[in-house]
């Protein structure tokens, strides 16, 4: 398990906004809770005021597809190209059903998108991604806040 | 202008999250974007999947409550506390009509409130808050991903 500091994080996503930047994204859709603080950082990177959540449940552990539900309330108001966010294309599941549900939701509007890691094991690649993911990451959003730590 | 930095939000973000323990929320509805950093931490801190956002624009820099517009589709299956979660009650005026529009339209459902930051003219108070503030607030997600930053 590889802990994954803020300044790793920083320099990450530095490089992501490079990627990001020519493609003029208005809206940002964030996959909770994973891809919040990425989301955040993104959206003052390109100044994207617009920046929504969207939120899925696994019925059990089976991991399909079919057994991820979506909870999303979007609105794309005049809005033609958006960036979903989330930090790990893991097993890819999570995202590919939702850029499906997006893509069939709101016909018209480009959805692209971007995390930190991607598993070469992923079902779905993001359009954007920054390291190969080998190994657990504990990323200090997941670390840093937990009960037993002590306030230095 | 004071900035603040990664570390200094992790270690209050730790004493908030000692004042939030014993409410037991079950759901996080983030004000964006200021709020979602933040959220992120006290979601994984506390515990809590459901993490929800909400989005407002203010009709022009007035800052009167009437102008502001609450852009929302939060969805809450019998759960009866929410935390609503900002970085900072400035002039209060979007967190003063995010709580009154939640309170309003989801009866039955107790609302609180917590941010890092409260200023003494603000028009509202949240329920949690860590640090007075007295000086504009230059925080890190604000700072660390500016274009012209070079990549250490």
């Amino acid at each position: 398990m590889k802990y994954y500091s803020y300044d790793t994080f920083k320099n990450d996503t530095k490089k992501l906004l490079l990627l990001l930047r020519e493609d003029n994204f208005e809206a940002i859709v964030t996959v909770a809770r994973g891809g919040f603080t990425l989301s955040h950082a993104i959206s003052e990177g390109l100044n994207i005021r617009d920046v929504q959540s969207i939120r899925t449940e696994l019925y059990d552990k089976s991991l399909k597809r079919d057994n991820i539900t979506i909870f999303a309330k979007c609105q794309f108001n005049g809005i033609k190209r958006v960036l979903v966010v989330d930090d790990i294309s893991d097993s890819g599941e999570t995202l590919k059903s939702v850029m499906s549900y997006l893509a069939e939701e709101f016909k018209g509007i480009e959805f692209k998108s971007a995390t930190l890691f991607y598993k070469k094991t992923s079902v779905y690649e993001p359009d954007f991604w920054i390291n190969e993911a080998d190994d657990w990451i504990d990323f200090f959003w997941e670390r840093d806040f937990l009960e037993d730590k002590t306030i230095s």
